[in-house]
């Protein structure tokens, strides 16, 4: 399995950080929101005596929890549609697993989540990449370019809604065009909607979940990471009408155990947590956001379209290469003792040579943090010596 | 993936519970010893405001601290050796994918716990087993038995020591026999050794580990599971003085983020369990396998060896098929309103046929729960229709 292009920068993230530098990281999706103080409280006063293994499905009050917050989103599903999941990497893993033979193919949108490599080399099933393009907001393909790329292998479509790297939030026709395909070629929908609470536009999510007539069709892949900043408890979920695939998950699910009892409570609680902490939380990353957009937007030979969903950015720059810029700010490069730490887009890209002027800026640091980063940001685009289009 | 036997039996326990059956569980292995007093108060105590990824190789100081626990016993590793798990399951899991090709065979002692079956699966490897058994308590088959199947394909063997579901302990000279066999044929011993804590000789627990001049060969599968019966924090650790094996396995920790972080907390704070922890928990399972041991062989046609590990008995029982006498003791047996469910052993055996007139019995529940446990079982072997050799 290849190191993802940010796991080859850590070392000199860590190298700059010996030397004395301040790093800013607008490499990762970690936020620092706090969590809901209904899930930290809960765990705090919880009872256990002996933590035993919970039902390998998930603790059957938080699986009902959960199949009340989907009614609420209008996604009507029942308890016995969901499988808690350690994480929505391990959803996404099980889904490959019980719906693919080795050699099948999945189509991805490209740039897309490192991680699905993965998951899918752990499957022994071929990732067939689309490639989307900054120049229309990363936009869902057209039926057409689908269909270009459907062979007799094809199991399904994986969708990335808002989206990781890009922040793009496909609107309700672009995910009805993608039931369409589903429905003509009898195809998987993989949708990941881990990022579903930061959509930044005035519609509700269109979920792939509301697709009518593709109930056998659809599987939901969540997680808690970052609807309630519970990255570390690792408990997600895998969401699906089909019986069959809901009894084969069941099956994994079994064989791992059972995902983790102390995340479950604090996921069951999080449940609770008021509309108010969504709403400052969303607030706050439009601040951001808008922020981290208009300033970087400012700076010459800089592109960034404004993000609709999720904490990320997908940003043009003059650079030659991403992966080296990337490095030489952490090697070669400091401002008053401070860099950054961008994700080189490239590694988000299957296709060689794509997205080698572009770079994902997560927005998880507070805005007096952003701009410092987005201050050493331009000097660096300044002196960086493979700037191009000078 | 196939169900396994004890899980097909569910929906019957189930059943019998509704008609107001009590059912003694002596088919699972969820000890009922409370966890470590310390680990239940680091979680409850902890100070996490946002609950973020800990590192994909498992907290820092954990590693470090389980280190010491490693030294302590005798297994000369460093925390670069460690990286945490979610479970022991997991350990195992990746330790298969990074070792093992599709197709390559992997051999294993039979009976054997079932979930293997599922990790091989997911990894495209072959398990093949070698039958051990009942008569001469279940020992390591002789190196000739080993070399009758190993084959180009094979990378390495798997060991339970302590073993579910038989309780056997491997002594001293049964695992450098199998470090012979690993050595001359640059194999890799996987050795599961969750139950380490649950050995009732006055040994020390012998450990691959102890291996000298296989460093590169052995991978040690832990979890804290049952040492601290904290089952459900799903916490393991696969430990190897392989820098390509760990180099590896971190990949795959990386792709699938973290193990818990609670979790993580809690396994952290159990290595302070004091010595009086595990004296009083050795001491009670002593005084129930021996209440157990003693009673089965009272039964007419009933043969239970001393198991010198973990807390498992396997149990000659004199009958036609034990998955019809587990699934005939919930659907159609009850004495004063209770009964019991076994584990049918023929579910660990890969060879058909194999373990028909075994059961497994797992001696979790207090001696009074026993007590009438054995009652229960002790009159259905009286009235069962299919009692063998009348």
């Amino acid at each position: 399995m290849p190191a993802s292009p940010i796991r080859k920068l850590v070392p000199f993230a860590e190298e700059a950080k010996k030397r004395g530098i301040t790093v800013y990281h607008l490499n990762i999706g970690q936020p620092d929101i706090a969590s809901p103080r209904e899930a930290l409280e809960a765990v705090k006063e919880n009872h256990l005596k002996l933590v035993a293994y919970p039902n390998s499905g998930g603790i059957e009050s938080y699986r009902k929890g959960l199949a009340g917050y989907y009614k609420g989103i209008g996604i009507d599903v029942n308890a016995e549609d969901i499988i808690v999941t350690t994480g929505g990497s391990e959803a996404l893993q099980i889904a490959l697993a019980v719906t693919c033979d080795p050699e099948d193919e999945v189509i991805v949108l490209e740039p897309f989540y490192t991680n699905y490599n993965a998951f899918a080399l752990e499957n022994d099933v071929r990732l067939v990449p689309i490639t989307t393009s900054i120049d229309n907001g990363f936009a869902l393909p057209s039926m057409e370019e689908f269909e270009k790329h459907i062979t007799p292998r094809t199991k399904g479509i994986i969708i990335c809604n808002p989206g990781n790297p890009t922040g793009v939030l496909y609107p309700r026709e672009a995910i009805m065009q993608l039931g369409e395909i589903a429905r003509k070629h009898q195809l998987y929908i993989y949708s990941d909607e881990v990022y579903r609470e930061f959509c930044y536009t005035d519609e509700p999510h269109y979920s792939c979940m509301h697709l009518e007539g593709l109930e056998d069709n659809v599987i939901l892949l969540d997680s808690v990471s970052k609807r309630y900043s519970l990255c570390g408890v690792r408990v997600g979920a895998l969401v699906s009408r089909n019986r069959e695939v809901i009894k084969s998950v069941m099956k994994y699910a079994q064989a791992r155990l059972c995902s983790p009892a102390y995340g479950q409570i604090a996921a069951e609680a999080a449940l609770s947590a008021p509309a108010s902490y969504f709403k400052a939380v969303r607030e706050e990353y439009i601040k951001r956001r808008d922020f981290l957009v208009d300033t970087l937007n400012t700076i010459p030979g800089v592109k960034c379209p404004r993000p609709m969903g999720a904490f990320y950015a997908a940003v043009e720059l003059p650079i030659d290469d991403s992966d080296k810029f990337a490095q030489w700010l952490l090697e070669d490069f400091s401002v008053d003792g401070k860099t950054v730490m961008v994700a080189p887009m490239a590694g988000f890209y299957a296709t060689p040579g794509k997205g080698r002027n572009e770079v994902r800026i997560a927005y998880v640091l507070k805005i007096e943090d952003l701009k410092e980063a987005l201050a050493c940001l331009k000097k660096a685009l300044e002196v960086y010596p493979g700037r191009t289009g000078r």
